[in-house]
């Protein structure tokens, strides 16, 4: 007899909140039930607040980065330095630089690194879109995260970008500040040591 | 000059994604985050879940179960048997109930159980709908979760029907079937040996 036991529209919330990231189907049910639960107002502003997320934000078309419009707010920047790019794994990457006050050039989003394992391979990066940009720079930074594929993905870029006759850079690694040695993973403190500074 | 870094109405998906349950501001990032640059269909499609959630969905006038409509499926059904009532804390209790099969009468939601810490008192629930239905019964099955405000909550709901000359029952307590001695706690073991059964 109980043959449909959660009512069809409540499974389809369901199903719809497992398919974010880290989210079973366990959290699925127990977030469809407190939507299910909750003010009506407070529910609906939710889905209200990812359908305007939607149709107002989209990708600059120059740089990747996060845009209300066409082009985002850096890339209008009549006061950046068009004359460095600072080539970024994620949005997050470009957000993290931008608190630092440190960069005041333009940036390029390449939306991910090369990733083999999980089928990522250059073609799906915007590393196309990068080459004609970094032929019209002084400098190209290459901030990807110093993950194995970051580095490798850097190494990947700055083949590809040598021939422009460019000045291609990294972000230093070493210690980080406020840090203790007795934290930091080997690899880092053996570069760290290996590239020791005069002081 | 990086004065707004986050879009508005980036800022809103996560302030309002926030507010679930077990959801902290950096995984509600990361979630408005996904909602951004995943499929624009998968996206509305969420959106739209959870909007059609709250306009076909709503409790039963009767029992407090889900419903579409005024009245649930169970409540309608003409096969029930409506001279047992069985009262839960809530719809997933509910619905662990119906999976058993074990069940053909009807139910009673309280919402929640009687738990002065988290301020939730007898007012709070659906008790004062529970009594007139309960004096209509035979029957009245407390199936409350053994917790210490389910216990507690139970003692209470029995004091309020004993006057109404009802039949008044829990489900048994005992070893979960399938279990071993070993990993019962120890007050369910001694609960269970004092209900000894005879064979």
């Amino acid at each position: 007899m109980p043959a449909l036991l959660l009512p069809e529209v409540l499974e389809d919330l369901i199903n719809e909140l497992g398919k974010l990231p880290g989210i079973g189907r366990k959290t699925a049910t127990r977030l469809a039930f407190y939507i299910l639960e909750t003010d009506k107002d407070e529910a609906l502003s939710l889905a209200q607040a990812i359908v305007k997320l939607r149709e107002k934000i989209g990708f600059c078309s120059n740089c990747f980065n996060l845009a209300e419009g066409n082009i985002c707010g850096i890339c209008q920047n009549p006061l950046r330095n068009k004359k460095i790019l600072c080539v970024v794994e994620d949005v997050t990457s470009l957000i993290m630089i931008e608190k630092t006050n440190e960069f005041n050039g333009l940036y390029h989003v390449l939306g991910g690194v090369i990733s083999p394992l999980d089928g990522i391979s250059a073609q799906n990066l915007n590393i196309e879109e990068l080459l004609p940009r970094a032929k019209q720079v002084e400098e190209v930074i290459l901030a990807l995260n110093p993950s194995t594929e970051g580095e490798a993905t850097s190494i990947y870029l700055s083949r590809l970008l040598k021939p422009m006759n460019v000045r291609i850079t990294k972000p230093a690694r070493g210690i980080p500040l406020g840090g203790h040695l007795e934290f930091v993973d080997e690899l880092t403190l053996s570069k760290a040591i290996k590239s020791r500074l005069d002081i």
